[in-house]
């Protein structure tokens, strides 16, 4: 269970920290760039971990449009030369470093800024990454920032050099809308994988009811929900984007965006049906465990109640009552029973009735019918 | 239970597929294409299963408004023909061949693209079908798609071939209202089968409280919630279409609409109260089991202790305390109970008037109350 | 419980049925037709079961507003003459027979189309009857429909004959207000038995908790949603009457709607304190069984805890070590106790201590206390 | 408990009642009229129980802003003389008697109608009273009605008396709000009350749990749920007046009726917070019932089993095998054990060493921890 | 547990009191004034307890923007007076001092007047401090209220004194801005002391499930909903005042409070992720509570159930059924097993072998599996 991941909403900053003031953390990755400058006709790629690489790429290139990916975020120095470069607001630059940000949409003089949230599951399938996503598009350019070297994008980078549909010709803002929309995909991937786990779950749950179930029930649910927060707010901002009346967004993008608009409500629907599962799976549970608790306890009081009147008659003939004659002989009248012929035979077999009475009165009322 | 067939929302494509890119399943059906062209006078209906079926009928009927009815969604290269044709957007032909889409209203230029979902039993009668239908309404023509052969719209062509009402001269935009219609009926046969499973299921409740029940109405819930999902959206639709100022939809069919939209309302009412009633249901048996359970219990409780303090008796009168004189026999001065006369039958009358107060005692508490 | 009542709601027409098709069902009753044509000299009245009535009354009275009330709508083609005679859409016609629909105001060009549903109890008291009510308000004509027979309006037509407020002189507008006021009022009266038996239930449930209670209070909790289901688009309809522009609805009768308005949502408030109460009801039996039975267990089983030491000691004296002498004499100090004098009093005295001990700490510990 | 009184939501009249009909309960006050009419130099006062009382009045004092206060509503003819004297709409007359208004504010020409709750606590001390207050706003004066002969407004008279303030400068608007906003301090002595009974409950809910604190947490429960009830069509009034146009309601006044709007909120946010504990006290109580109970079964279960491996063991020595010889001797070879030297002590001493390996293995596995 | 602090939710102030009454808790402490005035060059600090500093200040610095701190709210009479000297609105100056105000922002004639809430951890860290912080924004000044003396800005103060950032230039809206802020990244702290006592929770919960748990998780759930009630209506009042035409509010101040915007939406989101937490924690606790009682119940009643059947046959063999000659020798042939050779060990394997038989069905049945 990666419970512990999700603990860690601490922002980064101080209290009182200037807005706008760019923290790194620690343990974040240096940063590699990769400028794909392209036109209808071709792509010139290059790649560094300075800001030279970029600078180079626009004087080389006057007439195509940027793709700046960068991956990876542990240089604040790169990333303020980066915003110089382009003029980029400080409080913009703070976002991208402080990657706990919701999906948003916001619109500057000259520039957009929208962040996403990539969802990918670990390569070791066993746990799901919540990793920021953001990207800046300008006139002829778009700058893009993920926290890590996941090649998520590179199905793009493929239709862009095979020039496949209108990636080349859209302009920034349908690149920007590709990404965005390769990003929901994969939460498709996600929840497909979910799907299955439910999937599994479920025929254990009916296989043989252990605690586990209930457990991993919970986990999946928190994952939905974190899901849920991720994919709203994504909803949103896709929105925003479609009612924004930024010139960087043509409507030929915007009929993409109700596409991916679209996508983001089917998510949002899968989640919550996965949710209900979860949650009925967490009943199924609960009502068999009681179930077979029950059965279990009726059982073996069944079978305590059908022995203890046999009990008490072994105890009757347990007791000592006697008289004895002068000569400490033992006078039959006071247990006469005892002394009888075939008495003990007669004793036991009607121990037998006894409990054959009372298993047919408790079958009789339908006790031994399964709950 | 058909659980498995809810697990699978994966969407069509895989991620980074170019948006607009017809994908069509592996199981996907063979196109069947019927085009009827109609005018007040006269319905002209050809079949086939290529698009020079539909092509041909144009030439032939240049006065008549067609409904284009293609059935089946397992040839990409048809469904491309025909945007082709129609002069489609391809964002429009991918929605129609990815059968997951909610029920929708787009407008395009020329056009307008509606899709519903064909919720119906199967013919086995013990699963709900969940398969999309889509149109496209242009000035003088709809085509339709479904994803398999069923005839669901077999009414709508005996009035078509009747010309009853004014299908024939209420152009394309009525002829989609007439099939969501359709298709809305359905949902109330749905409904109805789904309303007798509950009073078969209410009444198997009454009669004996198993554990089908409960998952039984688990998936009954399931199957509302499906539907309730269906239809929500699906009222939006309509609504969108009313409140939607395109040119195709005149005040006459907005007012068929309303109809509709009232019909999806008492959908959704009818929706709520089932659901209501399987939930009620559940909460019924959880509580009939745990009382049930309870009155096993407090049976069984009360058979133990009205035993207990008897054999206990029958214990003491069994007890060894003896004294014995010099000669081996036992004085009877230690527990003289055991040696006086009729001590056996008194006994066994104590022990029964025990079993008396106590049972007397638990009478009065109520304790042999039905909870 | 009239469980089965509500399961049935199934919508009157088949599948692909013509809109506008009037298909009455084969239990519904045959129409009579009173017409009260009034101004604010007279009220006349005529009464028939065919259309030649309201036709008679038209050419007798042509400054007189005309109330038509008809009771019953088995007979589609008296409605569908109705229906031709004031010139009325067939979708309206439809809705007045199939008598499903939520309480809604439809305005038409000409004359505006109004729904209630009134709740009444059934003459026996023990089941709630929901009928439709439509009312069509024209220039100077309203007419009004009814399923059945019941006299809900007799009190309206006193104050028509008394000429009492302005009910004369208010249009068909303020009489078709009258009617719906007149509906709203019988939901007090619905309410208050309601609250009566709510009362009683509570009643029976601090006297003894009985299985019924459970039944009961569900099922007046389903009869409050059906109430409230109903309430709710009440309310709706009637804001939607206040904000119309509609010609027909006079400045005046907005300030008696406004009234009703306010009525409803009365009628909603005191819904959910039911419906609240319900909960609690179900909520505190549900505890009580549960307390009644945790106290029974626990009496039950600490009689047996205080048994078992008991018993226990009465089995040690009941066992049978013996050393003999050669002589077969037992030789007494093997189990001393047993041959010891008194030994047995003191036995019965040490089990009656250890029982006043353990009675001593149960209490102590306070489980002896009711929970 | 007061259950019952919150059962009476029965609407004064009858079905089918003219609108605007004042009808007056049997168990209705006979009105007392106060009118204060006051400028910025003096405050003249008057008393009495007819109409003549306010026509006096107002012939007196020509240049002063009257305050008309009716405490008791049991005379209908004076309402409705006072209703002619002012030139009152009946349906705001039937309002001001019907006492089961919600807060509403509602606008006439020339004049405007507001209603509040009177929430108090009963002079007992364990009810609360839920009365209605009216106002009806006109240029120079305020006329108010109260249910009951409660000296609510003391303090404001105080504060006319002094002319503390601008109550005597602001109008009747202003002494509206001034009214009103006395009522909203009302509610926090109410809340404060029940926040003590809250805090004692939890005392004893600490101290021991029994069924009375489940009671009582409902109950609180209850009024909280009604105060909810008042204060939120309370906060719409109130946002009402703030937005309306009249010229009744000068700007300044709306300033203070922010204010006011601000407490409704505040006292909103403490009726939720309220209900919060509430719930939580269920819950908790419930969950320390639940664990007593359990506590108690393990404890006499735990014993239980601790004893029957004894008692199986003294079974087995109370077990009669016997050899005899031919003289009736016992041989001991058939149960040796009994016949051993110090057998018994050492069958006592084995029965010691088996109850402590039990409890050593039932504390290892924690079950003597509490829960 | 600090579940007083919560319940004292009384207004300051009396019924009927005068609105903008300034009263003053006795217990408020005296308060301390430093003002700040700073231009782009140069910041001048004073400090003082009487209104003089504030004046004194104002003569100094007359091209300066002034901060005006007042810490402590215990003295009625200074703030009449600074209420005087900046002409601040009564109701504004009774909001001041009392300190129950959820966070808003209300605009006045020439200035505006915003509250917050300061969340913080005590000294001891084991309870939140809720206090109020209130500021008023003038053309050229600002001057901002708190309870007590907490150094909640000194990170403020220390960027004031450094210069850093645009906090001198920004002008008094710019500084409001940035206490707020500070204020927000407080509640970050908070979370992240609070998401750290939910980790360990966690951790003691898979440690042991003991019965503070669940306290602990109330507790924490209750301060996360009040932390929700407070971060709530702060997210309004920033949006209220980035949507204010205020001219005090400039354009970029706007862009910084959107930024304060986006905190307080993920500080509701960290908020909500750890109410879940709390819930599921709840959940998981009563579940294992119960599944461990009902383990210790079964293991308990399977030992029962083993010895049941082995005490009824040590009981069987306990009956003293016998035949006596005449001579007193007992006839062998009544018990004959009694008797006979070996008859007693073999007694004790068939009750071994019973208690097999016993286990080995219920293994086979999954009885000693883990529930």
């Amino acid at each position: 269970m990666s419970k512990r991941s999700r603990f860690k909403h601490k922002r980064m900053g101080q209290v009182g920290d200037i807005p706008g003031m760019i923290r790194v953390p620690d343990d974040a990755l240096k940063p590699k760039i990769s400028v794909y400058s392209y036109n209808a006709d071709e792509v010139i790629t290059s790649t560094g971990d300075e800001i030279d690489v970029i600078i180079k790429q626009f004087d080389k290139c006057k007439c195509h449009t940027h793709w700046i990916k960068v991956n990876g975020l542990g240089d604040a120095t790169l990333i303020e030369k980066i915003g110089d470069l382009l003029k980029i607001n400080v409080l913009v630059l703070e976002d991208i470093t402080n990657t706990h940000q919701r999906p948003k949409f916001d619109e500057y003089e000259g520039y957009f800024f929208a962040t996403s949230r990539i969802i990918q599951l670990s390569h070791a399938g066993d746990e799901m990454l919540n990793t920021q996503f953001s990207a800046i598009v300008k006139d002829d350019l778009i700058i893009s920032f993920q926290e890590n070297y996941e090649d998520c994008f590179d199905a793009v980078i493929n239709r862009l050099k095979a020039g496949k549909g209108i990636i080349r010709t859209g302009g920034p803002a349908y690149m920007c809308y590709a990404l965005m929309d390769t990003i929901i995909d994969t939460y498709f991937v996600v929840l497909a994988d979910i799907g299955e786990s439910l999937d599994a779950l479920e025929d254990r749950l009916y296989a043989s009811a252990d605690k586990t179930i209930m457990y991993d029930s919970q986990h999946m649910k928190r994952e939905l929900i974190m899901m849920r927060k991720v994919s709203w707010p994504e909803r949103d901002k896709i929105n925003d984007m479609i009612r924004s009346d930024s010139a960087l967004i043509s409507t030929e993008v915007k009929t993409y965006l109700r596409d991916a608009y679209d996508h983001c409500i089917h998510i949002m629907d899968v989640i919550d049906s996965y949710k209900e599962i979860t949650t009925s799976i967490t009943d199924l549970y609960l009502s068999m465990v009681s179930n077979r608790m029950n059965e279990i306890m009726k059982v073996l009081t069944i079978i305590s109640v059908i022995f203890i009147p046999l009990t008490f008659v072994a105890g009757i003939y347990g007791m000592n009552f006697a008289r004895q004659d002068d000569k400490g002989h033992i006078i039959t009248d006071n247990m006469p029973e005892l002394y009888m012929h075939h008495a003990y035979p007669v004793a036991l077999i009607s121990m037998l009735i006894i409990a054959a009475i009372l298993i047919f009165i408790f079958w009789r009322k339908g006790w031994f019918n399964r709950l």
